[in-house]
């Protein structure tokens, strides 16, 4: 939908049908120009951009309101761990063909997450294409002037902080594939539909947004697993940090697989999708973050220290000793 | 290379090697970030999104490097078009494999248009997938508060106004699909090449920009055909339109493919890739307009005029008979 240029007779009629109805936001024309206007109002614009492949980032099987839901909120779990407010987004969508049971659900979706979230479309483009569908996202946030929060500002003796739970999202994707989560909760099927939810559909922490700006050091969310992105965040600030696996969030469904054994700590802390917030935060500051955590009702959990050396990141276990992890996250490539 | 929250380590090498080197914006944060920073310095954020598709938008056989300029210049084409000044561009790319030649070539031909139009790469996504290759940018401009050149504004009596020359990519296009006008050239390589050339390096009219800003009633670009797109500006802007095919500028290889009934009139003007500027412009402002495109170097050629009837716009023949045209442009759907 280049808000036009790429236009063509099939695409026009397709993005009337179903983008126009979800562009309400006055800087996209209605999807009806070349281009949009996004208005800065003298602050920052945060630019952000993911994109989910089929087969690789969700799979051929997945709803359509999920896939357009996940499109849209690892974008926004982008911008929250930035500290922005969301502005509004462009659409890229590659499509195998034109399937308006699809695209209806799918573009529905987006609207409702678009107006819950307050990132109105603003264009985009659709393609044709041969191969796996696609959808990227660049999302817009604003932030006041040079206040972005970076991945680089962590402190040795800072508390490693991170939102929600970690992991259910990667059980989530071995439920869908079969595998050993999926045969271990067969009798419950419950709690085989909250993970996948949680691999499916992320909970953005866009609440938290303001409190990362005015209380963390760093941050970043937790895309490709929590020790990868620890790993990332720790290197960009030129520290290192000591984790408390013990004290890493859990969900109940996971803590009990870890219980009984079908998957360990390594399995929780490198897989991906989770989509948390993770940040640091000077000790001074710990209490007024937790405070608006508090408010705006998101779990936030302190899981250990930055520490002031180069080495990598150490995760330690119960009784303190370093978890050797085989690896640290997931790979496309 | 989401500047980050997708990397992982895969991309991270890649992007460390191939990226990183052409991000020297600021706001980039060397592609270490989760996200850019854009200064919109009070003016509006102009948003524009293409994408091209391997087999689709560009042939598998492209060289990369005029694949980048391609992707980047179709996007800058449209902010030419809204008379936005380029500010940057956030990439997807989505790869079949890590081709190190073909990633060296792309990243360099990039980062030398990024250069050329003042228009830095700010962050973007690496993905991989099992499809055709797919270049996707969101590009942004800059322009006065509410000052963005719409396709609605076209009047009564305007000139209808188009820069450079028209069906040349369109025949480039033929010509690498072995078509008529290859095997009319077939003795003429040199002739082959420019018109190959027109279809896999756009020419973005930036250097007209601010004119089209200060002149035009109503802009856009030509992607999918001359007589497709005027149709589109004049619906949104509620008038219709009489265009004098033979003033339509055409270049001598193009001409001379017309002289001897290789193609036809249609062939040029619903043909696709032109991305030369399409606006029009009241009586009053055309010396002003032509007086700049003079001074910017960029041919700009008076087809015809807007008229006020809702009907269809109308091209005519040397004799003044409306040509009917089988269609109007390129359809991917």
């Amino acid at each position: 939908m280049t808000n036009g240029s790429k236009q063509v007779s099939g695409e026009d009629s397709l993005i009337a049908r179903y983008f126009k109805p979800i562009a309400t936001d006055a800087g996209a024309f209605g999807l009806d120009d070349d281009a949009a206007v996004l208005k800065a109002r003298g602050e920052d614009v945060v630019v952000t951009t993911d994109a989910i492949i089929e087969g690789v980032h969700f799979l051929s099987g997945d709803p359509p309101d999920t896939v357009a839901r996940k499109a849209l909120r690892v974008n926004l779990s982008d911008l929250a761990a930035k500290g922005a407010k969301p502005a509004g987004f462009a659409l890229t969508l590659a499509l195998r063909s034109v399937d308006d049971a699809w695209l209806a659900a799918f573009a529905h979706a987006l609207g409702e997450d678009a107006k819950t979230f307050g990132c109105p479309l603003l264009g985009g483009d659709t393609v044709s294409t041969p191969g796996p569908q696609m959808v990227s996202i660049t999302a817009f946030g604003r932030v006041a002037d040079g206040k972005m929060v970076h991945r680089s500002g962590a402190k040795d003796g800072d508390h490693v902080m991170v939102t929600g739970t970690i992991g259910d999202a990667a059980l989530g994707l071995d439920v869908l594939k079969g595998g050993a989560v999926d045969a271990a909760l067969a009798g419950n099927p419950a709690a085989s539909e909250m993970l996948v939810s949680r691999y499916r559909v992320p909970q953005p922490r866009n609440a938290l947004a303001e409190a990362v700006r005015a209380y963390a050091s760093a941050a970043m969310d937790v895309s490709d697993g929590l020790a990868g992105d620890l790993t990332k965040l720790c290197a960009a600030s030129g520290v290192s940090a000591v984790i408390e696996t013990p004290l890493v969030p859990t969900s109940a469904i996971a803590a009990g697989l870890l219980a009984r054994g079908v998957v360990n700590i390594e399995t929780l802390i490198s897989g991906g999708d989770d989509y948390e917030i993770l940040c640091t935060v000077p000790e001074a500051k710990l209490e007024g973050l937790m405070r608006e955590a508090g408010r705006a009702g998101i779990a936030l959990t302190a899981i250990g220290r930055i520490t002031a050396t180069a080495a990598a990141p150490r995760f330690l276990d119960a009784e303190g000793r370093e978890i050797a992890l085989g690896r640290l996250s997931y790979s496309h490539f």
